[in-house]
Formats: C-alpha cells, structure tokens, sequence
C-alpha cells in the first residue's frame, strides 16, 4: 500500500490516496488514535470520488471511524475495456427503456463482484497493518459485495447495505447464510432496484439482528439522516 | 384536568397522575422549560401502566419531551363493559387459532378508534394550557389513532406509528390523507400484524417524508434502539 497524496481536512480528518498494485483508493482517518474500520463499497462501480459519497466518508471519519473506499474493476480511476462500456450502456439502455435487465446484469455484475470481493480482501490486509487502524471492521455500501464478503470473511463484524433490488444470482442464494447484524436501506421508489426484490432479499438474510430502514423517493434520494443512523449502527457494533 | 399524585424521578422528571372527567392518564415532563409534547396511545386499549411503556415515557422525557398517556375506554384503569371482555376475548381467541379476525376487529376495534380520537383532542386542549408543555406536538404508538389524528388533528406535526397490520377500515381508507412526517416502526414476524398488510399501509400514506423501520421478531420484539431512532426523528420535527 503506497501512500500518493495526503490532506488534511479542517476537522482534523486525515484524507489519504492510495494504490495497492492496480487498486486506486482512499483512506480517511480521524485525528486521534486507532479507530474502527468502515470499508464503503459503491454500488455496481460507482467512483469513489463522487461526492456524495465522499461527503458520507468525511461525516464517518468526522464520528471515530477510519473509512476506506476502492474502485471496482473498470470504475472510477481505473482503465475501462470496450466490452465494460459496451455492457454499462447496456444495462442503462435497458433500464431506461424498461426492458428486463436479468441477463445483461448478471453477465455484466455477477463477474464485477467476483472480481471486486478479492480486491476488497486484499485491502483489508493492508489496511489492518496500519497503526491508525484498529477493528472491529464494518461494511458500507454495495449489497451484493457486502453479501460475499459478510459469508466468506470473519473480520467483518457489521454491515449496511444500499439498495438490493438487483443482486446477482449467487449473492441471492448467499444470503441465507449472512449471520452478521445488518442494516438494510433502500429508497421506497427506487428506479433501478424492484421493491419486492429488495424486501425479499432482506427477509433472506440469516442474520438474527437485522433491521430494514426505507425512505420515500429515487435512488439517489436516501436523506442525510440515513448517515448518521448507519453511524449509530455500527456504533452499536464497532465501538 | 385534576392532578391526583406525583412522583420527581431521580433524573428531574416529574410523573404526574391525572383525570380529566372520566379519563385517567399519566404526564411526564422534563426538569427545565417548557417542552414539546408527544402524545404517546397504547395499541388497542393496552393500559398506559405497562412497564414497557412506561419506560418509553420516561425515557423521552429524559431527553427533554413531555409524555402524555391516557387509557382508552375501557383499558387500564378505566371500567369496562361485559362486551368489552366478550370481544377482547374473541379476538384473542380467534388470532390464537389463527382464524380470520377481520371482522371481530373491525367490530371492536372501530368503535374504539372513534371513542379514544375525541379523548386525546380533550386531553391535548388541557395539556396544552399547562405552563410546561410547550409546541409543537408528536404522535407516537396506535396506528389507527395516529391516522385519525393526522388527518384532523392539526396541532400533530409528526407521527411515530407501531405495527399497523391489523387497522380499521375506516383508517386504511383515510392513510393516503394523512401528510405529516411519520416514521412507521413494525416487526417483521408481528404475529398479530400480517406483514404485507403493513407495507401495503405504509405505502399508502400521503406523506412525503415517511420512513419505515422493520426488526427481526414479534410484536414485543422491537430492540430498544428504536426508542431511540423515534426521539431522533421528533428531534428533527419538534424541536
């Protein structure tokens, strides 16, 4: 893990980029001593410098905790094939038209998350070597790679995860074996994400203690207060 | 309205027994100032001396709100009829069989509704000369009685509403009326409470802002985090 280029943030917030081999990412780490470790995964590749998720980042490092985010295979920073493109305007064509998305999105984000999952794994080896890192380590994020994760890696201890309407098959058939506490969030009226999918799969989960949250409105409507009850989450299970 | 004891809990809540003509209740209010209020209505007549409800109470008045509780007609330590006890014993019966339960809750529980709306508007007009009770005013606890509220109660700025599978017709018909923030809590095995009847209520509401919040468990089931979830959300209502 190389450290490129660090900032300082005005609440004393450490902002760090990093790359790890091909692996682009960033750490933010609160002013004081080791802290817990939220892992925030973008859904389906989203980059990691968008700023609405940064902004949650900042907020969670602002609370005690160490943040760390990649991009996926083909997404923000990182060189994308003609195939990546061909197959993102796909599935967004289809969306748009309102044509069943199935196929394009298994063939395009089944193989996405077993790419991502690993790199995610490696990561975490390296984060956890730093000093100003503690554990427990929670989750954030992208629902289908926090299913994979939460089944097959014991360091993590929670999860929230975003959406869920679309979830490739074998993340589906997961995740009645996630025994983690969870904290499901989806927008009610999410134009990518089929409500009933999304409920169903929460009732699949394993996990004894997992807890649904739902708002009013699109997919990028989640309001602000969702932050900080994430943030209570893991409070409840990192601290 | 009468006070007829008190009691200053250790941490300078003051919990006061009232009547107002035949109504019996209890009304916490914090040490300093004047507080906004939460109307706090049991499901379906459940005395308001309930410990677990108590514990509610007194909890949101340690963080600063006025807690007001009454017993429905013929609840708690209010008298009731041999035909009160005929269809509590009939619903209870009958949902311990799991036989159909519609119309012995609509019989009962509808004429309930309509007796316990008017009482709480009475109580509210009394509370709300009190000196220590300020603006503005929440809802939290029986859904049917929320509903009725919401849609003619203009003093109610937000509600909290629990489970809300089994509501009067009456109610599920005036849902898409009601447009005040509400946060709608519900268990997710509430034996008492079929779950898609509760998200297809929730579905309905007028409100744009409305969020939903699901636990693992039965209808006593709910994790005390949410006591704590619901005086956040008033917080950003009432305060």
């Amino acid at each position: 893990m190389r450290f490129t280029s660090e900032q300082r943030l005005a609440d004393g917030i450490l902002e760090r980029e990093f790359t790890l081999g091909e692996i682009p990412g960033t750490l933010w780490t609160p002013g004081a001593g080791p802290a817990p470790l939220i892992l925030m995964a973008h859904n389906n590749g989203l980059s990691r410098s968008q700023p609405r998720l940064v902004a949650r980042a900042r907020y969670s490092a602002a609370q005690g905790y160490a943040v760390a985010a990649i991009d996926a295979p083909g997404s923000g920073d990182r060189p994308r094939s003609a195939a990546d493109e061909q197959a993102r305007a796909d599935l967004r064509r289809a969306m748009q038209a309102g044509e069943p998305v199935d196929e394009i999105f298994e063939s395009f984000v089944g193989p996405l998350v077993e790419r991502a999952v690993p790199e995610w794994q490696t990561t975490l080896d390296a984060l956890l070597t730093l000093p100003d890192i503690g554990g427990p380590v929670g989750y954030s994020g992208w629902t289908a790679v926090g299913i994979r994760l939460a089944v097959s890696e014991p360091r993590i201890a929670a999860a929230g995860l975003f959406a869920g309407g679309y979830v490739p098959r074998a993340q589906r058939e997961e995740a009645r074996h996630v025994t983690i506490p969870l904290l499901f969030l989806l927008q009610w009226d999410d134009e990518g994400n089929p409500r009933q999918r999304a409920l169903d799969l929460f009732d699949a989960f394993g996990s004894k203690e997992k807890t649904l949250h739902a708002n009013m409105g699109g997919h990028t409507g989640t309001p602000w207060f969702e932050a900080e009850d994430k943030n209570r989450f893991f409070g409840r299970h990192l601290k």
